[in-house]
Parts: C-alpha cells; structure tokens; sequence
C-alpha cells in the first residue's frame, strides 16, 4: 500500500505519488545505488494500482536520473550525481537540556559503542583486538559442518548439551559442583539475570543491589516495576555485609542482585570470607542471591575466585554468566546455573524467546574443548592488568589534584571519582564532542549518587587511548571551580 | 567447594566425601569417559582440602575403577563396566494425575520436540529436509569470514544494517515500506511479540486475541500480569471484526495481538477487505495492533498475502516476523517494524539482552541477498500445500466420522475437530504413549475451551507419519463414547 503521506494529497497525480514512495525508500537506504527496484508487474500489486500507472512512475523516475533501465532486467538504482559539499557546522557548545533522563543517557552511552568514531572508554566492553576471533569463526564453520542440522534447529531450553557439559566442567574451577542439566543456557548474563528477577520477585518487590551498580541492570529493574534497594560496597570487600544486613531487616527484601568478583564499576573482589557470610546472612532470611560473575575469569592472580555460589547449601543462589567478556560479546551466549529456580528459569526461558541461537553455543562448545580457553585467558588476564595499570597511571598523570580512583584486581573498569566541583554529566557531553565516550558516575545510581564519578574502559591501551585520557584531564581540570 | 550433601556427614573421612564429589559428577555427565578430572593442585584449591586429601580420594576412586592415572598426564575417567540391562517396565497405562495444568502441558508439548523417538505432529516447526541447511552452514562460515571481527562482536538493537536492509527490501512484497531504520532484529518473532506486548501494555491490562490462538503467546500474555479477552475467528476469515468492535466497545482494549495469514492454529488468511477494517476499527480506538507474519511467505498462491501493516496509517501496527519458518528456526533471527512503538522496543530490547547473535543475522543477511530465497520459497510452498492436502486426507480416512477440520491456503497446521465426546487432552497422552506428539486443543484458550480438537503439523510427510495418523485416528476411535 501507498503509505500516508503520499496518498492524502488529491492534487498529486498517482503515478507521481507512485514515484514519491520510491524514490523515499532510495532516500532511506532501503533500495542502493545499484540495487534492482521491484518489477512493474510486482509493484502494480502491491501498491494496488495499474500497470500504467507504475511504468509512468518508472519513466518520471528515468528522468529524474534515480533509476535506469537495463534491458531484459528490471530497473535499477542509478549513480548519484555528486552531492555537493555543505560547509562545516561549528561545533555546538550548549549543555543540552535538562529535559534529558539519566535513562537517555543509559540509552546513549550503549549506542555510543556502535560509532566507530568515538574513542569507546564508555563501554565494558573487550576489544576485538585481544579476542580470538580466527579461531572462533573457524569454529563456527566447522561446528556447523559436524553437525548441519543441528546448526539450524533449535536447541531449546536448557540449551545445547554439548556446551552444558563444557560450562559444568568449567564450573568447577569456580568452586562448583553442577552437573549438565543443571546450567541454562541464555542470550548473554543480562538474560540470565532478567529471567532469574522474574523468578524471583513480582512487580513492586524490593531488590537489595550493590552502590555505586551497573546501569543495565538499575534500569532492568527500574522497567521491570522492581524496587533498587541501594546498598553501599567499597572497592576492597564489595557489598557491606553489616549494611545488607541492617537493610534487610528494615526492609522486604525479595532478592539480592550483585556482582561479588570484580564488580561494575567498583572492581571489588569480595573475600571468601565476606562470600560465606553473605550465603549465611541470605540463607537465614531465605532470600535468593542473582550472582553475576561475568568478570570472574579475569582475574590478575593466579586462581580464579571462588562464585558466592560454591558456598551455596540451599539453592538460593542462582549463578549467572556469559563469554561476552572473554571470547565474543557479540555471540550472546551466557548461562545460568540456578539452583532451586531452575526449572522456573527454564519455563521463562522458553516463553520469552524459547532458545538460544545454535550456530554460536556449537562453537563455544568447541572452543571449550578444544580451543585453549585456559591459555587465552592467561594471555589476557595479562593484558588487562597492563591496560588497567597504564590507564591509572595517565589518570594520576593528567586529572587535577583531588581525584581519587580504584586499582581492581581483575577486569578493565576503573572507578574515578574526581574532585567534588566537576560534574561528570558535563564532562561526558564536553568529552562526546572530543570524539571520546565516557559512562558518567549519575548512571550507576538511581538515587542521585555518584555527581562527580566516571567509569573508564581500559579494554584497549594505545597511544590514542592516552591522548584520550588527556583530553579527558584538561576537560576536568576547565570543569574545576 | 564441597556440596551440602557431603559436607554434613561427620562420620565419613574427608577424603571419601572428596572422592564422592567427583564420582557424583561423574555420574551427572559432567565428566564423561576419557575426560580429564581436574588436577590434584587444583581440587585442593577449589575443594579447600588438603593435597593428601585429593591424593587419597584419587586413589580411593582408581581403586574402584572409576578413574585411572596417565603417567605425566593426570587422571582420566574409566570406561565403565558394562551396565546391567533392567527388565523392561510396562508402559503405564493410567492417565496422568488432574494436578498437571495446561501450561504445564504446553511445556511438555514445547519440550516433547527435542525427543527424537516421537513422531512431530505436535509443534508447528519446519522440518530440517526442506530447509537449505547445507547452504546456510556455507554462508555461516563465509559471512564470519568475510567480516571476521563483525562476527563476535555486539549488533546492538536495532540490529545489522545489512540484514535491515534486505528485510527492509522484502518487506515490499507484504506491502509495507520501511527504512532499515524502521526495522528492529530479535531473537526470534516470540521475542518481537514480547517486545511489542511490553511496549504497548502494563501488567493488568487486557489484550485482545483471536480464538483459538497460538499457546505460547497465551502463556506470555498470563506471564506478563495480562488478561487475555478471546476474540471468535473461524478458518475462513480469521478473528470476526464485528465480535473485535463489541468487545472493544465493553472492555478497556489495550492492544490486539493477531496472526493474520494463517493463523495458528486455525491457518485462516483474513481477505484485504478485513484487513482493511480491522485497521479502521482500531485507528478509531487508537488501538496497536501487533501482527504476527510468521506464516505470510508460506502461502500456497502466487502472491504472498498483504500485511495488516501494509493498510496502517497511524504507526500503530506492530509488525513481528522472522525466519524459523523459512530458514532457520535454530539462528533465532525475527524483526519488528513497529511504528510508532520502534525507539520505545529498541530501548526494550537492549535492556532485556542487549542484541541478538551476530552471526546468524550476517548469514540471513548473506542469504537473501544471493541464496535465491523466492526459489526456496517456491520449493516449500508447493512441499507444504501437498503434505497439508495428503494430511487432511489421512484424518479424513482414519479419524471417526464427525471429524471435522480446516484447509487452509499456506502454512502447515492443520487443526482437527473430533466429535464430541473425545477428550484431547487424553488423546494427547494415549498419542505420547505410542510415541506420537500433538497439540491438545485446550492449549489453545485459557477459558477452557478446544476440549476436542488438536492441532497436527504437516511440516514433514512420510509413511511414518501415515502411520502415525492412522494410530491416532485408532486412538480417537477408542476414546470416542
């Protein structure tokens, strides 16, 4: 059919509204320079008009030089006569409006990681660089080979066994004991969480989360109708038990959702022995832990940490994860392993998209058996201590005197909270303008916390990610009252 | 660390709990034959025990033949002995308890797909002989090497501009013109439909449906907090526009939620002048529409059906699709072009899993650029018109007289009335026993209706399949009163 615009107005002749709607799905991409637009025959149908009227349209189009025929062939897109250069437009240098949401923002920040053109420290995101994406798409192809059909049929929930038994096997290096039915597979950590809130809690329930938290996660549960109960944490011991604690026996807490090794964006690596008494604290008051634990194989030590899930005796802990940070993000495989909720999880799983993609948990299967995962992981684990190292030391170097940050022990987030004068949503417009993406500290809270905080990616280190950061430093200091 | 179950016994030394640990694991499938169980220095560490202690457990188990050691190598799981064959069971006889619900049903019905012993006829999935697996394996592995980093890294929503675009093209052919920025990728049209239901409604409104219609969206409706008011349709014309007036008239209709070429179960095509009407309807009630055109290529005719999209003025309809259908059920690829509701579900979708896999979208993409998607389309259509026709006939023949059912014009569901006094849900069960899955018709409705109907797919037809419509209908021919 004719869309609006292009049939209201009765002056117009057909074939010219005909014209109109093509020449608009030219304009927006839909049809390129090249591309053969539909046949005559084919759109007389469609848009409900008569053969005359399209092969009018056709040749008001031919004239115009948007398209051009080719004999025996159709019509195609033609060449576009060079368009002319517009003059630069000087860089806009108003705040923008107040009218803008720290969901907005949220929203930016993740689209800001698409354009190629900002220096990405705004994402928590790994670089393609340190990824081992030959090995992975050579998996992918063969995987596919072995198993034809099974690459394009679904593998329903819980998910392809082959990768289950892998993930449980893995697991075990993470202190648990699981066997392969027990592990969900999802589209990413974030799925394995939402569908752990939803088996756990019903609109208008509290959540107990760690202060500052990943914004993802404070606006899935802002969309979910949930409560964000906002809990301090330090960058050495994450969550404050004795906060925790107190607020829960002031509060209906339905669930607690944190992330125990090397949090976002604090970096905090909780002991042991703080992970026992919070499985003990939980257990007591029957309140299920969400544990993401995405970042725990990114440690800088040796041993991998222990998941808050090892000291499980209940089931209260539903573990989540993903190889978004260690193999592709873009493959969207994560799991759950989710005790007592299991079989909830598995039903939801179903209802909101009933599996995950094959083609990628094939590969990942093979990657964990075949692939060196435990040598990759050393190799970056390496890297990113390195990055994060020289990342603290230019922020030390460049940021005005009074900024203070976090040294994680793992991942590739640092936490910068800089002198109390400067606001950080400023400086992430001033810095956007610069080419440079930061995720500014108000974003980790729903409260109004964290005014002067930044959080930084140190995924990539290089001489441009250093100018970055200087940037970054003179923008702070101009910001300083 | 060690599990609740052999932590707690006093009496047993640590080295037997350790030893029983891994046995379990063993056990579960974690390790399997041949694998490596992990290395003395490494359980110790994960177990919090002592080197002696794994030492002994180890030894424990070679001792029991369930692990052998490999000199320089480790410890590997043991062939087991061979196991002794049980006597056969009986197959039970009686009927479930009254306690299973429907939804519990329909999991079993989603879940009785990935059992390979049973004959198909229950879930609505094409069959891997008619899908071009071999050449989507090939643009898999070549679209990963073509753009190797674009592979594994994030297509955050609104998805691959590449695939946008050919969707954006064929778009053309239901009669509806989109931008690529118009389209949103999903995983899946299940994940579309929910995108689009949370977009347009809050817990505890109602939506309206046609009737019977498609379990799993019942599912999410009643998930979701929503109420479902269940619209009459009959096979010819699909949801009766005059009922859908009423009902909107008497209800606060917050959203229609439709399959309008044909439909599942019914495989009604509503004719362009319902269409049209519908629209209206709505427009006047500033009503969305989510449309499901899941089944629109597989028409049996020449033309593929319009979209209800193709005929909206407003923005307010909610198109859904994807190609398990047609392509790949297993790549979990859909889309929306949602209208006035597109930057609202884009903000959905990267909260809920931030995208879909990359590398199914840039084999789709690959794929309907230059794999020749009419000449498949062709090929199914003319596939499921004679296995639907050879279906039909065969209940017609075996299936007692006063059976009743549909001839619908594309797809391959056929929904199947049976006379009176037989019970579906107790088919359904008989059917499993002799290892033939269908769809019970109370799936269908949550207000009890479809007692005695089920739902078949003809995605496959064979002489196994003869048989099992012959069985079924030997079946209904017991249970009928």
């Amino acid at each position: 059919m004719l869309s609006e615009a292009n049939r209201s107005d009765n002056a117009v002749p057909l074939y010219e509204k005909v014209a109109a709607e093509i020449a608009g799905l030219i304009d927006q991409g839909t049809f390129r320079v090249g591309d053969r637009v539909p046949s005559i025959r084919q759109l007389s149908h469609r848009f409900d008009v008569s053969i005359n009227t399209v092969m009018q349209a056709y040749a008001l189009m031919e004239d115009r030089r948007l398209i051009e025929a080719r004999p025996q062939s159709g019509y195609y897109v033609r060449a576009r006569v060079p368009e002319i250069i517009e003059p630069e437009v000087p860089v806009q240098q108003t705040i923008v409006p107040a009218t803008v949401t720290i969901s907005d923002i949220c929203q930016q920040v993740v689209r800001n990681m698409m354009n190629r053109d900002l220096l990405p420290l705004g994402n928590a995101i790994p670089h393609p660089r340190h990824l081992p994406v030959d090995k992975l798409n050579r998996m992918l192809a063969s995987s596919s080979r072995r198993f034809p059909e099974q690459s394009i049929s679904y593998h329903m929930a819980p998910g392809s066994e082959r990768l289950r038994i892998q993930i449980a096997k893995r697991s075990l290096m993470a202190g648990i004991s699981a066997g392969p039915d027990e592990v969900l597979i999802t589209s990413g950590c974030v799925e394995a969480v939402l569908l752990a809130l939803r088996a756990t809690c019903k609109s208008g329930d509290t959540i107990a989360v760690e202060s500052p938290f990943y914004f993802n996660f404070l606006q899935l549960i802002a969309e979910l109708g949930l409560k964000a109960l906002e809990i301090p944490a330090t960058p050495r011991e994450g969550i404050s038990i004795e906060a925790l604690s107190y607020a829960i026996e002031q509060n209906p807490v339905k669930a607690c959702l944190l992330v125990p090794n090397f949090s976002n964006p604090l970096g905090s690596l909780m002991p042991d022995e703080r992970k026992r008494e919070l499985v003990e604290l939980l257990a007591r008051h029957e309140i299920p832990l969400i544990e993401d634990d995405i970042y725990g194989d990114l440690t800088f030590g040796n041993e991998r940490p222990a998941a808050v899930k090892s000291f499980d005796r209940k089931g209260l802990v539903i573990y989540c994860s993903s190889f978004s940070k260690t193999l592709a993000p873009g493959y969207r495989v994560g799991w759950a392993i989710a005790g007592r909720y299991q079989s909830t999880m598995e039903r939801l799983k179903m209802m909101v998209n009933l599996a995950t993609s094959s083609p990628p948990q094939l590969a990942i299967a093979e990657f964990l058996a075949t692939g060196g995962y435990d040598h990759h992981l050393r190799t970056i684990r390496r890297i990113y201590a390195a990055n994060l190292s020289q990342m603290a030391d230019a922020v030390a170097r460049y940021f005005p005197p009074g900024t203070a940050m976090t040294r994680p022990a793992g991942g590739f987030i640092l936490w910068v909270e800089l002198p109390e004068s400067i606001d950080a949503i400023q400086l992430y417009h001033q810095a956007l303008r610069k080419g440079i993406s930061i995720a500014p500290g108000p974003l980790f809270s729903l409260s109004g916390k964290y005014r002067n905080h930044i959080r930084l990616s140190s995924a990539l280190w290089d001489e441009k990610v250093e100018q970055g950061i200087k940037t970054l430093g003179e923008l702070a200091h101009g910001l300083q009252q």
